[in-house]
């Protein structure tokens, strides 16, 4: 059933009202206070800058995840092993917000030590965006870089055609000046499983080149027969090449699951996953005087967005411009919410027993 | 004038008479001993292991900026800030071999005492091949990874039409037990500048999709036409985007050129340059016991190669595996090097008062 418009399927909702109904949602799984307010925080912070596919469009996953104890409401999150500029950590089988929220603080209290701090986590969970985690170093004037094994496995290695691969994301901030950070946010894919999702959801048919089929490896546009096929790597064996290394190191090396220990997208949900991620934090101070390096940032991201465009051609952007844009839009206008989410979240909001989002606002 | 067939115009050379020639000629250059070892090792295990636009092929402009003073035979590496985990060195503009064998080292030290070492240099140089230094900590049963901040610009930031933005490449290498390291070495362009300089060494069309012309955005495929063009980065978006973060980190963090400091491809050579680049050393050790580790990433290699193959497909293979294959190819038979490129640095080797390559076995 393909949608023509989709504007009248959209309701905006302010960021208060947002923030409230997903921390009553987690109260309702039994998290702690605090970590209600992490993943509600995340989760806010995704649909504010513009990661649909990581704001409340999930919580119906991880809601039935936490309710059948997939998901640990009460993880007791425990350091395996740390160095002075390393740590392992272990997630229980937390959320991966609050997992790798405690990752990211521990790489800066590191990195604040030793200049750079990298700490990996195990048996952790689908954590959202990965930008969240590398801004969290940004407040103490720190690169970020964060690299995750998805927890699901949706691309075949380059010339394979068996989802043994996951869209393995990694993201990278940087602090500027005046202008908005540097965030790059990346799936390994061409298309980001959050893209394809939201394609489902709207009923639209996907861009060509997006989604192989596992037999011949034909093009899938229809977003209803993903599961006949693989997503496709960005720049082809390059991109199947850095999801394999990002999962090794956020995997493996965490003694984490990667590769054939990670269920096929299109197998049935279920089974005790072992999600692994990284999260690397680097002093600024440690390379270069603060402001100076601020300034240059600054100096570069202005060089570049008013250097000569391609004709007919859209603004040249900076990663992290369009993030900024949409978030004060956002915060001033409210996050415009898809109708079948209102309607699924809503339908939740019952089985919780907790006010709908639709009766906030 | 673009011929129809290669074969006619190599020739094999053995890896000890290559190596002795890159050593003879480096020695002409008024290298030490020690720093010719070095250059000599990483132009010949580029050429050995299929990098050949980082071998020999690179020499003739190498040699040109060491006798011109773009390069300083003689330099004296200095470390300007050190802490626990990091380090900021000064190339003091020493041939990128010798800086960036220095910086790896360096991390690795770093990485034995604190986990992790994180090392940037300024006032670099081309260094080759970005696989030769993450591969350095291997030797110690660490994780490499290296970027670089081009000496010069290729690529146009999304949507742009000015080469502000180098092919920024970024290596990582990891340990395995019985199969070969897994090891990545990507441009963050869709084509490297040494595949395209190939193509135009061997007088061939390029694919459509590599260059896109400054004035209109249409490809380019005339390699001889690429000073006309910028070329495009993997996976549109996301490349441009990836380049821009290793620049940031590589160039500005390290106090060293990015953007519209360094010059257009188009432009003639010349100039102080300050060449960013960074190393990271990560020891496994400190995350799972290595035999555990190496054991499951053997797994996996084997696990994705062994896997279900698009009909009609080459094999699958990880990043690394074609690397040895060539290298032990290569080691047996030969490099296989380019008529135009022998040409070329016999007649540099006369300018050298050095035995020519063509005299040598």
């Amino acid at each position: 059933m393909l949608t023509t418009t989709e504007s009248k399927t959209t309701r905006r909702v302010s960021a208060a009202a947002l923030h409230a109904f997903l921390m009553d949602a987690m109260r309702a799984c039994d998290l702690s206070e605090a970590d209600a307010a992490i993943v509600a925080g995340a989760m806010l912070e995704a649909d504010l800058t513009g990661s649909d596919a990581h704001g409340i469009f999930r919580l119906p996953g991880y809601v039935k995840a936490l309710k059948r104890g997939a998901m640990n409401p009460r993880a007791n999150i425990r350091e395996l092993e740390r160095g002075p500029a390393t740590a392992l950590i272990d997630g229980d089988h937390g959320m991966g917000h609050v997992v790798m929220t405690y990752a990211a603080n521990l790489a800066v209290e590191l990195a604040r030590g030793a200049g750079v701090g990298w700490v990996g986590a195990r048996r952790s969970n689908h954590a959202g965006a990965g930008a969240t985690y590398a801004a969290i170093p940004l407040r103490r004037a720190m690169v970020g870089i964060y690299g995750a094994a998805s927890s699901v496995n949706h691309m075949a290695p380059w010339g394979g055609s068996e989802p043994l691969l996951g869209t393995n994301p990694m993201a990278v901030a940087i602090p500027a000046g005046n202008e908005p950070p540097v965030i790059l946010d990346i799936a390994t894919s061409l298309a980001s499983n959050g893209a394809i999702r939201t394609y489902e959801l709207d009923g639209k048919p996907m861009p060509e080149g997006w989604v192989q089929h596992r037999q011949d490896g034909s093009s899938i546009t229809d977003p209803r027969r993903i599961n006949e096929g693989t997503y496709l790597p960005m720049g082809g064996y390059k991109g199947s090449g850095l999801s394999l290394v990002i999962g090794l190191l956020a995997g493996p090396l965490n003694r984490a699951a990667f590769g054939r220990d990670i269920r096929d997208f299109a197998a049935p949900a279920g089974g005790d996953g072992n999600v692994g991620q990284f999260v690397i934090a680097l002093d600024v101070a440690r390379f270069a005087p603060l402001d100076m390096f601020k300034a240059e940032v600054d100096r570069h991201i202005r060089e570049l967005v008013s250097s000569r465009r391609l004709p007919g051609g859209d603004d040249i952007r900076v990663p992290g411009m369009g993030r900024a844009a949409r978030r004060a839009e956002r915060e001033r206008d409210g996050v415009p919410l898809n109708a079948a989410v209102l309607a699924q979240v809503d339908e939740l909001a019952k089985s919780l027993a907790i006010t709908p989002l639709g009766a906030r606002a």
